[in-house]
């Protein structure tokens, strides 16, 4: 199967590339970070917000919109770009994650998962190529295989075992994949909203190098568009995750990109490029904002504080967003103990200018070999015991 | 004391009026609505959201922004627009409305009203002199009189003794804004952040003419830059608050701007501006959009409801909004259901785009002499049975 996606590195720092991916919907210049859109809406902001931030590519979760609206409810009314208003590309993650989330309420077998849904306790099956369907339904222009994600930390035995059933569904769903994209649109079989649509391997195995290794070439003997390392930052230390991403990530094709899953502090970001990453999503700006945490160039500073009742500097003075053009700490704190909504829009709007911002440094970096400099600037602004939230 | 507000009106049909407003921060053209913005943030939207709309003026609550994050603060910040970042005209309330509606937790002498506050029981006690000085620190352009608001029903004797007590106060807050104008800022006397501050009177009298036109005399008599009709909107019939309206905006000076306070619904503003009124403010569209009521020119529209858990169409097909222009009643839906903050956001846009396109459509009715057909629209679309939220 001829790669659906095309994906160009154009510079090279060290293990750090610098390229573009160019999707069904349009291109996403990489390094980049991906916000998280759960439901189908980035929480706290409009699709205007982000496209006025640079955003390129979006992600939204295949296992919230399965249980609702519903995928084919979405394939009804033209795909989830048509949906959601958003026309730029989009990401879906397989489920996997959040069903595993589940704990007591989901069950696994070889065939799939068993779950509970969150919001009325019916039952659902996900198969990985129930995954791959929903997604294609969906019509986002990236779909990820459905994984078995484990929690930290596990035995090499349980780990190993994970891995492989994951490996198993990802021959699945490569295979359901190609058919779907083979297939006409018909009555019996799922609409495929984007006919250009790539999908992405899922790289498991814990915090075992050996796994990781087995894991990353069993996965590129199926052969995907892209790769993804996932079950990390799951509580494992920071040093043997970047241990981990560096290793996992040198193994995988220079021709494809590398997407780290749920991951991470601003940190993290400069760190696990130069261990070779070219993609990033994370709830971490978005939550931490109508938490009242703010990423600055100074580090995390909490608007909540009552040293800022009457600080009438913006979060950041260097930062060039809307909200630090505009506002100050202390309305920004008076917004937040007022419960304003508007208050999570402006925190929202601040977290994902600087996230961006830094992918935008990060990419500058690589091409003018700043790299090294950037990453000496975020381990001392964002060392590693503040990045638990 | 010469008016520190200039009010032209341009244009006349019937009682309706045409005209513009101008203060201190700019040019509001009339008749205008006004959105809330209670705590210094209109609810789930950004000051560059509303410019976007085109607001010309949004008023902000002196009760709650005296309690949090207080009127001190303010002042030292800069004053309420440099706060809150919105540099267009901006009007204030009294606080009255909100400590009487404190019911058991106030206690009212000739004094001033004695009340607990909401959010820590505090005891606080506002005099009419003291609602000038909290209003003089915020710097608003335009400044409300502390005034009796009494419940509905009340009885002719209770009405007459609040309108006399609003009429005494109203005498004593004139006396202090002349005071606090005159004055240059010092340590001891409350900073004054828009010099060219305006002061509007408020007519009382329930539902009794008498008692309106004494009370409208009398406050003319003491003269304000402008003239607001309160206490109506509070559970009267539809046809007894339009009568009021109109006997009372009869008796009000034809070269000062005339505001109803609280109110309303679409077919209220029709129904007002033809009986005279200038301004209006309403929590309306903006808690409606919250609750998932549209306004549109069909009428009412719940989005919670299950008919449009697969419209594609826009709340209202005419509109152009951005809301409207992007997103569709299935989305919207899903959002509320979801409980996304963007869906507030996106139903505020368009209930504030609809609430500012009537008052577009009524200024230009007005000029062109189509009042009356837009009246016999909106009594249409909007009955008086479904007004009521």
């Amino acid at each position: 199967m001829p790669p659906a996606l095309d994906f160009r590195v154009t510079h090279v720092g060290g293990h750090a590339r610098r390229g573009e991916m160019m999707t069904a919907h349009g291109a996403v210049q990489t390094p980049a970070f991906i916000p998280v859109g759960t439901q189908g809406a980035v929480k706290a902001v409009t699709m205007r917000d982000l496209q006025g931030l640079g955003t390129e590519i979006i992600l939204a979760n295949t296992y919230h919109l399965y249980l609702r609206p519903g995928d084919s409810r979405i394939a009804r009314l033209g795909g989830l770009h048509r949906f959601t208003g958003w026309d730029r590309p989009l990401l879906t993650d397989s489920g996997g994650y959040q069903v595993f989330s589940l704990a007591a309420r989901r069950r696994v077998t070889d065939e799939g998962v068993w779950f509970r849904s969150h919001l009325d306790g019916s039952s659902h099956l996900l198969t990985p190529e129930k995954v791959v369907d929903i997604q294609a339904q969906l019509g986002s222009d990236i779909a990820m295989v459905l994984d078995e994600c484990i929690a930290h930390p596990a035995g090499h035995a349980d780990a190993r075992a994970a891995m492989d059933r994951t490996v198993r569904w990802a021959r699945r769903a490569r295979e359901r994949f190609q058919c779907v994209m083979d297939s006409k649109p018909a009555a019996d079989r799922p609409l495929l909203s984007t006919p250009g649509q790539a999908q992405f391997g899922i790289v498991q195995g814990s915090v075992y190098p050996d796994l990781r290794e087995i894991s990353a070439s069993e996965t590129m003997d199926i052969g995907f568009d892209g790769y993804a390392i996932g079950g990390l930052s799951v509580g494992e230390p920071i040093a043997l995750m970047y241990e981990i991403v560096e290793r996992t990530a040198a193994r995988l094709p220079a021709d494809r990109p590398r997407y780290l899953m749920g991951t991470g502090t601003p940190a993290d970001l400069v760190e696990c490029v130069a261990r070779g990453i070219d993609l990033f999503d994370c709830v971490l700006p978005t939550r931490h904002a109508r938490n009242g945490q703010l990423f600055t160039r100074h580090g995390r500073l909490n608007i909540r504080n009552a040293e800022y009742a009457e600080d009438s500097r913006p979060p950041d003075e260097a930062c060039l967003c809307y909200t630090c053009r505009h506002f100050s700490r202390a309305y920004l704190r008076h917004l937040f103990h007022a419960g304003e909504i508007t208050g999570a829009t402006l925190n929202t709007l601040h977290n994902l200018h600087f996230y961006l911002d830094t992918m935008r440094r990060i990419r500058d970096g690589i091409v003018f070999g700043t790299l090294e400099t950037l990453k000496l600037e975020y381990q001392q602004n964002f060392p590693t015991q503040a990045q638990d939230p």
